[in-house]
């Protein structure tokens, strides 16, 4: 088993991507493929010790930059090294691929090359989100990959959140909620309710609506909501992290005891940092392509990324997709069902 | 100029609304009139000192339930206390009401009693949240009256949002965005991208899109969304702070060290939570309805209450409702082009 590694691709690309590479290597033994301008990351990989048997390079000669439409990236770069590495997991030579490169690049060219999951009409990103419990997060789709989406899309969301909750959480039965402004049935606009009535009706262990501010206190497993409602929750979340930890750095200056209180407080201020932060996993899936695909920020540091690496790994091995092809394949009367109501969508 | 405060709405109704309208007048000499079954209000009053002649009281005989269909409230109980307070001010016996009732029996009140101020489509629930920048926070709206927005609806609640900004935190000229899932022009879905149109054209200092993690850092004064994703925006926050503060208790009580940690930094945690804190303000306007509506949490406290209170006589002061009405009429034009928008989606 191998994990294509995009090189190029990232703010600060090459260094940190072949710093991950040879952590991952050295420090769980994963075999990985550096894809990228072969002798630069030969010339880095020279202040690195590593056992070369486990880390391959692979050339490619473009590079997709970060500001790039990713639709002309997709058309005018078959040798970027976005594509080369997706190309190695179509091929089988890679089992995964992980990029933090142009976000919308990866998702096209994963889409392209590898093609959809059967039974899985779009492409989802997952991120893990903090909950209360400790070491168990709960899966929020899809965060940004579809902006509008129809009952069928959001049911199959939750499908893939649950064979993917199922594979990073190792739960046996997780629990699956749809974001919502209110718990009672009947919530939300016309897509939601419809989707409400398909999630009843399937095999999943469905609890529900869930409100924004419930779903950090450890209710749910899976959050399932369509990609703009998605990004504004995981954004609003960063953004409410990033005030708190502004106001408390104004308000300890302003006082010598708080200052002395703050560092008597590292470890707890350490400890939430890291029960809040995704880097200790490390990039978010793009799940229902054939393949694993692992975005990344593109501002990652090689630890992060080592820890994509890690992940790209795990949720090869557990057949990640193999799981979603049998959520499909249980709840194929909803799916028609959904089908049908796109249909009817259609007619009126 | 008077206050009408539903007495009845609430969890805790009676005890907490007389309470915080003694403090009204006591603290501020606000005029307020209560609004509620008489005996029991006169009873409550009993143990408290006031200048009666600020503090009068309009019976009413019956209750809408917190739970109670807002649809069947209106229809069914016109003595209700959110019905006659709302009277009140349609009758000009009030300048304002203030409820922690029921919301959506108010919501449903208010917009049939008092109807939309001219040139406005949909009232629309508008919040106060918290930003980097000392004492000044931001306006969200709409962030829950309306789930599902035309590009007319979303240009209105900009207009209001400006007026409202105005207002309660005393700006010039506000930096008015829409709240997106990217900052380039063009982001979103349809009816976002023909709003950023709409508001380009408009007399508001439009700044463009803001993303929900920058909405925080002092970047803009009223952000725009429709009801549904203000909700998730609202509540996401409410959770994380919540997250927040479970896992730093959690985590202090693990060492002495951090207890006495925290106990240094009492200072900067009680400034945090004032900062982040609504109940400063206390409640949120309903805006676009002929009078100043200020709904409240079912939970305040009294304290909360009495801000609300206090919050709405500053709206009614000031002439909120005349300042969006001059909105309106100096965006006539566009609205008029949002409204041809509108027919064009009925054609198509």
């Amino acid at each position: 088993m191998a994990i294509a590694v995009d090189a190029m691709g990232g703010d600060s690309a090459l260094n940190v991507q072949v710093d991950a590479a040879v952590r991952a290597v050295n420090d769980f033994g994963i075999e990985v493929i550096l894809v990228g301008a072969e002798d630069q990351i030969r010339n880095k990989l020279q202040t690195h010790r590593y056992d070369s048997q486990k880390l391959r390079i692979v050339n490619s000669t473009e590079i997709v930059e970060m500001e790039e439409s990713p639709a002309q990236a997709l058309r005018q770069k078959k040798k970027s090294s976005i594509r080369v590495a997706v190309d190695l997991v179509a091929s089988g030579d890679a089992d995964a691929v992980v990029s933090a490169g142009n976000t919308g690049a990866s998702m096209a060219t994963a889409k392209f090359v590898l093609k959809s999951v059967k039974g899985i009409e779009r492409p989802a990103i997952a991120s893990l989100m903090p909950s209360v419990h400790r070491n168990h997060p709960f899966v929020l789709l899809d965060i940004g990959a579809n902006t509008d989406c129809k009952p069928l899309y959001l049911f199959q969301f939750a499908l893939m959140g649950d064979a993917y909750a199922r594979t990073s959480l190792h739960l046996d039965n997780p629990r699956v909620a749809l974001l919502n402004n209110g718990e009672e049935e009947g919530k939300g606009y016309y897509e939601l309710k419809e989707t409400y009535d398909l999630l009843k009706q399937s095999t999943l262990n469905f609890v529900g609506n869930i409100e924004g501010k419930a779903m950090f206190k450890d209710r749910v497993d899976v959050v399932v909501c369509d990609g703009f409602i998605g990004n504004i929750a995981l954004k609003v979340a960063e953004g409410t992290f990033d005030f708190v930890r502004s106001i408390l750095r104004e308000e300890v200056e302003s006082a010598w005891l708080s200052k002395l209180g703050y560092l008597a407080m590292k470890g707890p201020f350490r400890a939430l940092r890291k029960r809040a932060d995704y880097s200790e996993v490390g990039g978010a899936p793009l799940l229902g392509v054939n393949g694993v695909v692992i975005i990344c920020h593109g501002s990652s540091k090689a630890h992060t990324l080592r820890n994509a690496i890690k992940h790209a790994q795990e949720c090869a091995e557990q057949k990640l997709n193999a799981k979603i092809a049998g959520e499909v394949s249980e709840n194929l009367e909803v799916i028609q069902q959904a089908k049908d109501l796109n249909g009817m969508e259609k007619l009126s």
